[in-house]
């Protein structure tokens, strides 16, 4: 679907299915509400779905790559070809993520979004390329607006083959060096945040770097004048094509019904994205993780999200999102698989 | 093992195996330490198995059944009889904790240690009872000295029993009606605080069943007078059967170098018993989760133990010490399946 559609397709959580779910929850061998998060995530799981028992089979996380131009700025610690060598990674499987979706059973689809080289051909790597790379934020725009929406529209098609495929609940993650830069000048531009508030050290700038780091969002603030009420003017001044890929797939997720975990700094600026171009898409989103990257709170704070999980991870590529989805699933399954207190013949509270 | 025995056999972390799973951790495809707490966890368990790639195969939950007689006191919302009633839905797989094990991947060994009714025999229940229940808490000790002990060698008895079918990890749960109020009185004892600030509501307790807990555990410490410095103490006077089968289990596993997860407010109980009884037993722990019970940060802090999630749980049975596998799972994974730097043809930082 085209974004405008995937917009108009993204519709309220089902309030029947969501009472459904609540009113099973009660009656389950427990203490009510003793679960905790774990029951407030199957009865939403239940609202995004529409199912009163969801089930959560098909396990997906989408790892979109790009690569972004502030990296002559010297905002990061490993070279740009990196971003290429560990798009080969994942494809051998040999990275955190593909471990981590191992482990939880998901599968994981690398999608090419904007890598500054020509990635060799291989039968599972989805390519997307907008363009080889972002232009320089700290000197204009990172990318046209045209390219935004093609970014937008190219996450939207890869969750559509995906849930063609085969879909419950897509993890998204990403790999970019360089890509903490402009996820932190996007949650300055959406919160009004200074740069020095939102700006990490990413995966381990030294301390040159990090000021280096900062003065390239003060100037990518400065120079572009991003309009925070306008999504796409964001992610077209600030973003990286695979922000913008990650965003299309929450929107496309969303109008498909399906629960999308956000992973972590990145992932959640993405968010940022989606949710300023389509608000109704925040309720379909869960956060898996708090990451160690300092403005990851004050993203998730103007999402009105509470991460899952706080374990000072900050790798990226879907890696927090895989821990999440692992939960959700537990969730839906303590929903459908538990007795109740009738067909285990067990008392109920005095 | 005896008690004896067993403590004698529990040694310090294996320091070099903690180096070496360290060096590989920093080698591995990701900035170093962007893997936060998996990867300490990883180091960890490596310094707990001894192995500098530790393999988690073989998962098992003990959950451990008791009864208590401080109920006469009306300290909570559910009849003594669940307790039974709970054993037997572990027994047919309807329990919260048999579908996070299911989730997870690992086996349940359910432990009579003290349930106050005679259980139909069950070719998976294990039958170690103490007695049919613990004497009232609040008008005298729980137990004899001897009877702790016997409940502490139970628990050592199971978990070698399980070591010799397959044990790589074991996370510990319980149930038994009535005792989050002998877990509270064991923090006091421990801790100090007073009644007032480690007393919770458990599975549900109305105000005035709060209060008469409150007063049940202020009346257990005065009439029984527990010494904190000596373990055998603390639970003979105030614990419960289950407890010590748990703090048996702690000691047993530690003594066979298997990594234990601590489930919960009861369960963190029980590690206190076994960390005053034997202080090395401490570094074997790993804690799960923070309960939503108010007590369990004091357990926490006394054990200098930080848990992995937090998720608003509180039903006890070993649930978080399942997710908590999980991730320890995870973790250990990470340090074996990953590749390196050199392995992927992946540039290391600049």
């Amino acid at each position: 679907m085209s974004l405008e559609q995937t917009i108009a397709h993204i519709g309220p959580l089902d309030e029947a299915a969501m009472a459904a779910a609540r009113v099973r929850q009660d009656n389950l061998t427990k203490p009510r509400g003793s679960l905790g998060r774990l029951e407030a995530l199957s009865i939403h799981v239940a609202g995004i779905t529409g199912q009163t028992q969801p089930r959560i089979t098909h396990k997906v996380i989408i790892t979109m790559a790009g690569d972004h131009g502030v990296v002559a700025e010297g905002v990061n610690a490993y070279p740009q070809e990196v971003t290429a060598q560990m798009v080969y990674n994942f494809l051998r499987g040999g990275a955190g993520i593909n471990v981590l979706a191992r482990h939880v059973g998901a599968r994981v689809v690398v999608v090419d979004m904007g890598v500054a080289a020509t990635l060799q051909p291989h039968p599972e790597l989805v390519i997307q390329k907008v363009a080889l790379g972002t232009q320089n934020i700290a000197r204009g725009a990172a990318m046209t607006r045209q390219q935004a929406i093609q970014s937008i529209e190219a996450g939207i098609t890869v969750v559509e083959a995906e849930i063609a495929r085969g879909l419950d609940i897509v993890g998204v993650g990403e790999m970019g060096i360089g890509n903490s830069t402009p996820a932190a000048a996007i949650v300055a531009a959406f919160t009004g945040r200074s740069a020095a508030e939102v700006v990490g050290r990413g995966s381990g700038v030294d301390d040159a770097g990090l000021a280096r780091k900062i003065s390239a969002v003060q100037r990518a603030l400065a120079v572009n004048r991003p309009d925070p009420f306008d999504g796409l003017d964001v992610l077209a001044k600030l973003g990286g094509f695979e922000i913008g890929g990650m965003a299309g797939v929450m929107l496309g997720a969303a109008a498909h019904r399906r629960p999308v975990v956000v992973d972590g700094f990145i992932s959640t600026a993405a968010a940022m994205i989606a949710v300023a171009i389509a608000p109704q898409v925040r309720s379909y989103l869960i956060a898996a993780h708090r990451s160690q990257e300092p403005g990851h709170q004050a993203m998730l704070t103007w999402l009105g999200l509470t991460p899952l999980m706080d374990l000072d991870m900050r790798l990226g590529e879907g890696t927090g999102a895989a821990l999440g989805i692992s939960l959700v699933e537990a969730a839906c399954k303590i929903l459908s698989e538990m007795a109740t207190f009738a067909e285990a013949g067990v008392s109920d509270r005095q």
